[in-house]
């Protein structure tokens, strides 16, 4: 598998297209694959269903669809030449949580701006648009020795390519830099974006309808969630991305998609443009026994215990509640989903699936010398990684999720790390204490304290030290150590956080702000107990990131390797795993079969949706719905053949997270959907994709449109998208 | 609606027609209905898609289709001409149970009997056979003087009914008599049964496929059960109707039906014949209500309570389990029929939806001087009886249950009423101690003799104490004042309860029969304190006896009035509810949408079932079906278009309990599957059928076929049924 990338201009922009040999797939091939852009040419689209050129999607030398996609985290897409985002209800919803307080609840009320001077801050989103793109891997790999040990290559790696993210941003000034890993190891791109910081909440359903059905209907269909919310981008007045600012201006996107109120139906061609998070199609069996043995199971269960931990601090205090809301409805979504592959693990028989490959492959190799030669003993090297990360696995969960989900001691560590990191020069520090991140880690921490609540972190806190007390790794330790030797446990971790958050001031907002800003030399007379804490656990975390540090340089050794020689036995090449950066899938609009006899159809109904009201959380409904529908006040947006508005859509296009707030596009290119999740068969659809069950799901434009304008009043966003009622 | 019943010939039988006015429906008003056999003429079933005459199922000068259904408690049909008989595995259940030892399980393990000699008693069973059937509501009406009072009436009416029997037994030696009340207070008819009194095991398949999916799938579609089972009918030498004895030999139906081995098609006309037992059609809002609000979730709970106890006692160990098996079975089914009720019942707002029925029928009264001056406050009649019943509703229960679910305290019940009725002149007894009854009352005594286990025996009866003893009407009882009284009720109610059952000698079965034979003034001698207790507890009994009596004697009164004013009103007739009398209903093979974007097929396979397997009961399958679908081992029973068997099918028939077991039969009078169940939804078919979702389960013939000659090697019978290999 040879690499050749080479450099063409797409207007201001640089693109890579990744060599022919690479990507060589015949359209019959199968639906499966989340598509670089620079690819889809070699797609033959036309041929799908798109009934536009596939130019006009994306081009070097156009202004093509891709300009009207953003990635909030997930994705979202502008509908208006004002900045006009459509995303998802739950892409929005830590804003809303934010914005609201027990008085202002716009997770429960929803939140409409009337006027474009009601819009109000999305505290902590940004949005970025790709700019371009181009091919690194040569210098990236330039700074790897073969000498160096596993770690170092890494380290290598990571150097380089802050320098070459530097050397970007300084070449275009107002951009963002990244360099993204395309093929483990093999394949490095460097991503130009614009990068918007003031968002705002333009309009939010209340959560009845943006989170009808809540966890409980989460990753299933047959759905019933208005999942999408209005937000957007402004910018300053001298047009350049800046902070929130009342003097700020509506963005000008590039292009804007164009809404389709018609919709689609039944077996249609879509296709969706996003920023997929990871899958890992190109993976070993030691890696998916792994997480199908040790991590998932482990994480669902942990996340299971935070849920019901905070479930019950909200319990009676409202307020409690809403600084919860967003994380636990993080917690629960990762948690249903890893359930639903954990299932779906078993039903398919993953591990062994792939087992069986490898010993094909493995036939494969052992029957030629020269493969012999060179991949002899790949797959056994690959397991051994993996058996060694499960010799440490629980230890190392148990200090991750320290340092992440108890909330005090992440600002201890983040202050203790930007101390240290800080005076070093900025290409040196870790990425979180690089000048162009570190505005954003102390935003992060910002909102935090935000939604910060003792008694949670508290006992958040104390059940991890009792989970580290038990194990062996732990007990060199001092901070595990004391509550092993202890008699009653349970009361030495109670009595050791209750000691610390008697003395911290790490609840201060001040104290937090200067402190990120102190050398250590003046951290140490500050005096908290929490941050000589983390001070104390430094080294143990160094110990552990340089641990991964290894494995990961092994594996990217070892992925190149395997890539090359499984292209060679399949006589195909593979398109890359997704890694947040801006992918094409396409597919029909089609239902499916999740059981003998039983069939899904792709559309639900708003009669659906009011059949499922039980009136109580989270199947409750605005009456005003109901009074709609007696009315059949369905304006445009009932079809022929529908006895009310559709309300959610199926589809078979390749997706996973990250695609949350992708537009679905008709042949045209119109938009006719909000993609929003998958179904539960699908949440395996990260390991292995099948056409007979890999489904996402999409709010249908036609529900999103007619709540808009007939339940929350909004036509007037109707008109700003070009679809008002006269129209 | 006026009657005019005629007589008509049919062969040796007498039939009744009921006159035209009653039935007069056109063909294409629905397919509700469960009708007489004597009705179905009027049905038109060519139209329907019949392809014979339905002449060939009944007609009063042939010997039609019905000759070849039997009742089983449920229904099974004859489907060879040595008596061998289809049915369900539920409904041979018991008897297998029966038959079972911990070591010789053929619950577990199933039963197959390679020749007739290895047939065993289906202890328990008796299978009748409708022989011929008259109307007789004049007699019957004839016996009601308008001077009596409430009980009165309905005394009269069933002196007069055992007299009619008693005549008609004595017309037809060897037959059995009863008279069934078709329209409750207006119509009634005789039925002539043959009553088989010796039936036998042939073939019943494991658990693991004749109750696969148990519970959890029970009242479920998509359902993958293989509810079959072979009986055998027996006569004595002589050709009468005899108990089990070696001698006797293979009984000769008149009628046997013909097996289709080829099964049906989607949309395929379909009809049943069978003895459904119950529907309620034709009723009030206060009883649905009552129904609803009072009588079913108590007895929904108070089974489940039971089911928890009596899985306790057999957890470890397998021979106590064995002892519940059957009891447990019924008590579920139950208990999830009348969940699955609660949930549609109010789902589909049934109480309100009569009610407003019953308000438009009183404004049809009230516009009418002459309707006014018949049925004005006809309904408000019903109300009062329903609130009656309310009142001491729970009293009632709890007095019922301590005389049938506490079996000591049932054996000293009817030992004491045999002591008080026996003495009596035949026609004047309780049904049960009549000489045509007796012998089957003594059985019943002695297979729960078989079953009894103490510990859950007592543990039912200090329950009911306990709830006995909550309750107002009780307390003029002494069993329940004693614990009333008491400060620790819990140990009173053990106390009173260990004290009877360490002095009683009702678990001997010699005693309990030497008991059933004394008159009353023997019985104080053998001086048995439940027996005790039951002769105190008589006098309650006969009070409440009374009362039901006289609620039973008002509603006979109110019904024909109802009817009549419903038929003015609606312009139509209507065919009685269920009463385990010999009906006909049919429909069309076809699946349903439980909900939106969600649509059931008509047919299940053999690969759902193995796709439904975890191993773990109620969904372990045997190895051997899996060995048997990896080498495509399918024999003739793979039709086009599907990938394995066919296993259950699904059809719009109108069916309730009683119809399991009954044959379903194609448009040529061939048996293409067994009716086993119905959906979830159509749990409230019982009150309101709907052909949107009121759907029966069958399983289908090719399945049957299939594992009796693959899974089981008994082709022989396949070849008994004339469906062999060479066929």
């Amino acid at each position: 598998m040879k690499k050749s990338p080479k450099r063409r201009a797409l207007g201001a922009a640089i693109l890579i297209l990744l060599p022919a040999l690479v990507i060589a797939l015949s359209p019959s091939r199968s639906d499966e694959g989340m598509w670089p852009v620079s690819e889809i040419r070699k797609l033959d689209l036309r041929a799908k269903g798109l009934e536009i050129a596939p130019e006009e999607i994306f081009s070097p030398d156009r202004i093509g669809l891709v300009y009207g996609i953003v990635q909030l985290g997930a994705t979202g897409s502008f509908v208006s030449p004002d900045g006009l985002i459509l995303t998802n209800h739950h892409v929005a919803f830590g804003a809303a949580q934010a914005a609201s307080t027990s008085g202002n609840d716009y997770i429960r009320n929803g939140f409409l701006a009337r006027t474009r001077g009601e819009e109000i801050e999305a505290k902590g989103m940004t949005a970025r648009i790709t700019e371009s793109f181009r091919d690194v891997s040569a210098q990236v790999l330039g700074a790897v020795r073969p000498s160096m040990d596993a770690a170092a290559r890494t380290k290598a790696a990571e150097q380089r390519t802050k320098e070459i993210v530097a050397a970007a941003e300084k070449a275009n000034p107002g951009k963002r830099a990244e360099v993204s890993e395309m093929f483990a190891g093999k394949t490095y791109v460097l991503f130009l974006y614009t990068y918007l910081k003031d968002i705002r909440l333009v309009y939010v359903p209340p959560r009845s309808i943006g989170e009808f059905g809540g966890e409980e209907d989460n990753w299933m269909w047959p759905r019933h969630t208005g999942d999408f919310s209005f937000l957007r981008a402004y910018i300053g007045p001298d047009g350049t991305p800046a902070d929130f600012s009342k003097a700020n201006v509506p963005y000008k996107p590039k292009k804007h998609l164009k809404v389709a109120p018609q919709g689609v139906r039944e077996n249609d061609f879509v296709f969706l443009l996003g920023y997929p998070g990871r899958t890992f199609r190109h993976t070993t069996s030691p890696f998916l026994a792994y997480e199908e043995e040790v991590r998932m199971p482990y994480v669902a269960d942990w996340y299971a215990w935070q849920i019901t931990l905070m479930k019950k601090m909200g319990e009676s205090d409202r307020a409690v509640a809403l600084k919860h809301a967003a994380r636990i409805k993080g917690l629960a979504n990762t948690m249903k989903n890893y359930r639903g592959k954990l299932q779906g693990m078993e039903r398919v028989g993953i591990v062994a699936r792939k087992k069986e490959e490898e010993r094909l492959l493995e036939s494969f190799i052992a029957a030629d010398s020269a493969k012999k030669a060179s991949y002899s003993g790949l797959l056994a090297k690959f397991a051994a990684v993996y058996d060694e990360m499960r010799g440490i696995a629980e230890y190392r969960m148990v200090m991750n999720y320290l340092r992440s989900n108890v909330n005090l001691l992440n600002f201890a560590a983040t202050i203790n790390e930007a101390s240290l990191e800080r005076p070093k020069k900025d290409l040196e520090r870790e990425p979180d204490y690089m000048d162009r991140n570190f505005a954003q880690t102390k935003r992060r921490v910002g909102l935090a304290l935000d939604n910060y609540y003792e008694p949670t972190d508290r006992a958040v806190f104390k059940e991890l030290l009792l989970r580290g007390a038990r194990l062996a790794q732990a007990q060199g330790l001092p901070v595990f150590a004391a509550i092993t030797a202890a008699a009653d446990k349970d009361k030495a971790a109670e009595a050791f956080v209750a000691n610390l958050y008697g003395r911290t001031r790490l609840t201060d907002k001040n104290f937090v702000r200067t402190a990120l800003d102190k050398p250590a030399a003046d951290l140490k007379v500050m005096n908290d107990p929490l941050v000589e804490l983390a001070a104390a656990l430094y080294p143990e975390y160094k110990k552990l990131r340089k641990q991964e540090d290894a494995w990961s340089g092994t594996l990217d050794a070892l992925y190149p390797l395997l890539l090359e020689v499984k292209s060679q036995f399949q006589a195909k090449d593979f398109i890359p795993d997704a890694n947040s950066t801006l992918r094409l899938t396409f597919g029909r609009v089609k239902g499916y079969s999740p059981a003998d006899a039983v069939s899904y159809g792709p559309f639900t109904t708003l009669d659906g949706v009011l059949e499922k009201t039980t009136g109580r959380e989270p199947f409750d409904t605005p009456a005003k719905l109901f009074d709609l529908r007696k009315a059949g006040d369905f304006g445009r947006f009932k079809p022929e053949g529908f006895k009310s508005v559709p309300a959610c859509v199926l589809y078979d296009a390749d997706t996973t997270g990250g695609n949350s707030g992708s537009p679905v596009l008709n042949a045209r290119g119109e938009l006719v959907a909000v993609n929003f999740d998958r179904t539960y068969e699908a949440t395996i659809n990260d390991y292995a994709w099948s056409a007979d069950y890999s489904r996402s799901i999409g709010v249908d434009i036609r529900y999103v449109l007619w709540v808009t304008e007939k339940f929350a009043g909004a036509g007037f966003l109707l008109e700003e998208m070009g679809v008002g009622d006269g129209k």
